[in-house]
C-alpha cells in the first residue's frame, strides 16, 4: 500500500529536546541571580523573535542565549560567560546521538520491504551531522533537510520524487509538521508523541481522519502498517 | 544539447562576498587596539576551525567573530561589544540582495528555453531567504541547498532527477565548487570569477577539459550557450 515510509528525525528517532533542555538550565544556574522564571521567558520571546532569521538549531539557540544574556545583564555580562553559552553550544552540537527504544530494529525491519526517507527541519550541517553519527543513515534512500513543514514543503518533495500522497505514510512526534499537513493533503500519517513537547508546536489545528494514527512507540509501527497493507 | 543549466547563487548572481567583507572591516575597527592584522588571523583560523561544526552561513560567521573577541580580549569583551557583533549579523541578514550586471536578463532569456537551477551551498534559512528577496526565485524550477559542493553532491542530485551529466551545465565563480567536481564527472561548466575570492576557495586540481569554459561576466553567457548548443 505505501510507496514510501518518511520519518521525522529530532524526537521520533532520537532524543534531541532533552539537549536543549539540559543547556537550557544551565544556562538559567549561570544567570540565576536573575531568577529561573525571567530567564526563561526572555529566552524564549528572543528565540521567537528570531526565528525568521536563525531558523531551527543549535547555532540560533546560542545566539539567542547570548542575547538573552546581554539583555538580562544591561550589558553587565561578562567574555567569560559568553565563552561559557559557546562552549553550551559545542557541547550540544558534540553530543551523541542517542536513538529511541526500538528504533533501530524498526527502522532496520522496516527497510527491507519499503523505501524509507528522512524528512527533518532544521539547520543543514546539524542535521547533517546528526545522520551521520545516528548510524541510520545507510537505512534512508533519500534525506530531505527543509526549514519548515508545510502543506507546501511536502508537496515540493512528492511531486518532485512523483509519489502519489495516498501511497506516502510519515510517522513523527509533531502534530503540526509531521501529521496535520500531511493528512490535509490526502496522504497517511503517525504521531508518536516525545515525552514532552516546545510549546511553540502545540498549537495545530483538528485532525479528524482515517488516515491517522496515534502510537505510543516506535515499536508499534511495523504492526499498524502490516495492517494498513 | 543542455536539460538543465544550473547556477551557483552567491558571488555568481548577487553580492555576498562584500557583507562578509563589510562587516569585517566593522569589526576590525572595533578591536583596533589589537591591530588589523592580528584581529583578520585569529577570525580567519577560528573560522576555519569552526567551519566542520557551524558551516557556511551569517550564524557561523557572527559565532566566530564573538570567539574571537573573547579571545583577543582575554575575555574583557563587554556584553555592548558583543551586542555590537550581533547587530552586525542582524544588518547582513537583512542586507539588500544586490544583483551582479546582467544577471536579471541573462536568467529571464534563458529561463524561456532552458530549465534552469539553482545549486548554492550555505545555511538554509540564509539562502532561503535572499532567494525570495533576489526577486528571482520564480525563473528557477529546482533549487538545491547544500552543505557542501563535491563530486558526491552533484551526482546524487543529477541522479535523484535522472539528468545526464553530458547535458548539465553548471554557472559559477568558484573553480572549487563550481567547476571542477562538474567536469571530474562528465558535465559542463562555465566559471564567471567574482572580482575577489574567499582565500579557503582558492585552491583547486587543475582543469583541462573542453567541457569548461571561462566567462568574464554572466552578460556573455547566452551566446555561449548558443554556440555550444
Amino acid at each position: 500500500m505505501f510507496d514510501v515510509i518518511a520519518f521525522d528525525a529530532d524526537d521520533t528517532l532520537w532524543h534531541n529536546e532533552s539537549i536543549f533542555t539540559m543547556t537550557q538550565n544551565k544556562f538559567r544556574e549561570m544567570l540565576s541571580s536573575h531568577g529561573p522564571e525571567v530567564v526563561e521567558q526572555t529566552l524564549s520571546s528572543t528565540q521567537i523573535k528570531n526565528l525568521k532569521h536563525f531558523g531551527y538549531g543549535v547555532k540560533g539557540f546560542i545566539l539567542s542565549m547570548i542575547e538573552t544574556s546581554i539583555e538580562l545583564t544591561n550589558g553587565d555580562v561578562s567574555g567569560n560567560e559568553i565563552q561559557q553559552i559557546l562552549d553550551f553550544g559545542r557541547e550540544m552540537l558534540a553530543a551523541p546521538i542517542e536513538l529511541l527504544p526500538h528504533v533501530r530494529e524498526v527502522v532496520e525491519e522496516l527497510s527491507q520491504n519499503y523505501h524509507l526517507w528522512l524528512i527533518t527541519k532544521g539547520d543543514l550541517i546539524d542535521q547533517e551531522t546528526k545522520i551521520a553519527r545516528s548510524g541510520l543513515a545507510d537505512y534512508f534512500s533519500n534525506v530531505e533537510i527543509v526549514s519548515d513543514k508545510t502543506i507546501v514543503t511536502y508537496t515540493k518533495i512528492l511531486t518532485q520524487h512523483r509519489i502519489e500522497p495516498v501511497r506516502f505514510i510519515m510517522i513523527g512526534n509533531s502534530m503540526r509538521s509531521d501529521i496535520v499537513p500531511l493528512v490535509q493533503i490526502g496522504a497517511h500519517a503517525v504521531h508518536i508523541p516525545y515525552s514532552s513537547t516546545w510549546e511553540h508546536e502545540q498549537d495545530h489545528p483538528h485532525v479528524d481522519s482515517d488516515h491517522y494514527s496515534e502510537l505510543q512507540h516506535i515499536g508499534l509501527l511495523p504492526n499498524l502498517i502490516l495492517e494498513k497493507g
